[in-house]
């Protein structure tokens, strides 16, 4: 059993690595258990179809990431500051992979979510969950930026959708010139989106 | 020549649906000649391979989608009103595609851009060209907007990239729930990101 669960991390590593580079159409499973170094039978004793392999894919990779987004989002920090962590520590994760592979991979739930939304409701319906609780956790931060009357924003959702909707449209570019630079503009875009007062250190990099 | 002319259109034609619907990896040559109703032996005569065809998709969808945008952003209004007109244009064309085929199919250029702009570099430029050919358009509004003081923005250039970023990611979201309504929000966002002067009219979707 010690062995069979290490298979399934490793299916999943690889799998994970594999769409982040070519996406989830592009991938069969023989290529994904080639590259994990894992008999075929061992890919269905763990996963029944290509479909629940790329739900476990997501669900792994949204556990690691929330975990980044609650460290930087709900610490002590003012909020805005926190905010504009979230999006440093972004550009730095695009970054360093675009050091380490060559290429900016961009978002893993963008990218499916463009690729698949419209091909399979379990994966439509996964995405849509994970990008309301980015949405969500987001939100709150901006709700107590209002508190202090450092943003003005009618609606706290509305103004932290259209915040994930501005990093998610960046980081498109940022994968489409394989540049990270694109994502140096997204504190000075936030601070617009959310009618910010803007110190004097946040009109920096607008 | 006349017959294979129209078989060139009906690849096109079929391969843009199908790309629209279920992106550019997920495609078989001998499916697009299926749905074109075209023998395999045309495709190569028109298309030296499935990366060809793909490119002559883009081509043919960025002209016809590049004299929308001119007929609406080069016109006699306001500089505003004409970007406030391409948003709700944006909208109405992704409803209408709602409606007739059941689903948000999205921006052919992002999905393609999130699918294969690492996998495949005359593509990745090709999305680069036109993304910019956007940017483009869009920044010779926000400079006359900036010469008749109705926007502050330091780097035309620069806000027409955000606003074009926040086109991109409010229409992965109407993608992902595969519901128009979140691109209602793009014209409050739009002035937000340009420190727009908002007329009463403008304030209403805010």
């Amino acid at each position: 059993m010690g062995r069979r669960s290490d298979a399934r991390e490793k299916i999943l590593t690889s799998a994970q690595s594999l769409i982040e580079l070519r996406g989830y159409s592009a991938l069969g499973v023989a290529e994904i258990c080639k590259a994990a170094s894992v008999p075929k039978g061992s890919f269905y004793y763990f996963f029944e179809s290509k479909e629940a392999l790329a739900l476990a894919v997501l669900d792994e990779h949204w556990t690691a990431q929330r975990t980044d987004w609650a460290r930087v989002l709900q610490d002590d920090a003012e909020p805005l500051s926190r905010l504009r962590r979230l999006f440093e520590e972004t550009e730095a994760g695009l970054r360093a992979g675009r050091q380490s592979c060559g290429t900016v991979s961009g978002c893993m739930f963008g990218n499916l979510t463009l690729e698949l939304s419209n091909q399979t409701e379990p994966i439509r319906k996964r995405l849509q969950q994970i990008f309301d609780a980015q949405v969500e956790m987001v939100e709150r931060v901006i709700a107590e930026a209002r508190e202090r009357e450092e943003v003005t924003v009618g609606d706290a959702r509305e103004a932290a959708r259209s915040v994930v909707a501005q990093l998610e449209g960046q980081v498109l570019f940022a994968k489409l010139y394989n540049d990270t630079q694109h994502l140096e503009g997204l504190w000075a875009n936030c601070l617009s989106l959310l009618s910010a007062r803007r110190p004097d250190e946040a009109a920096i990099s607008s």
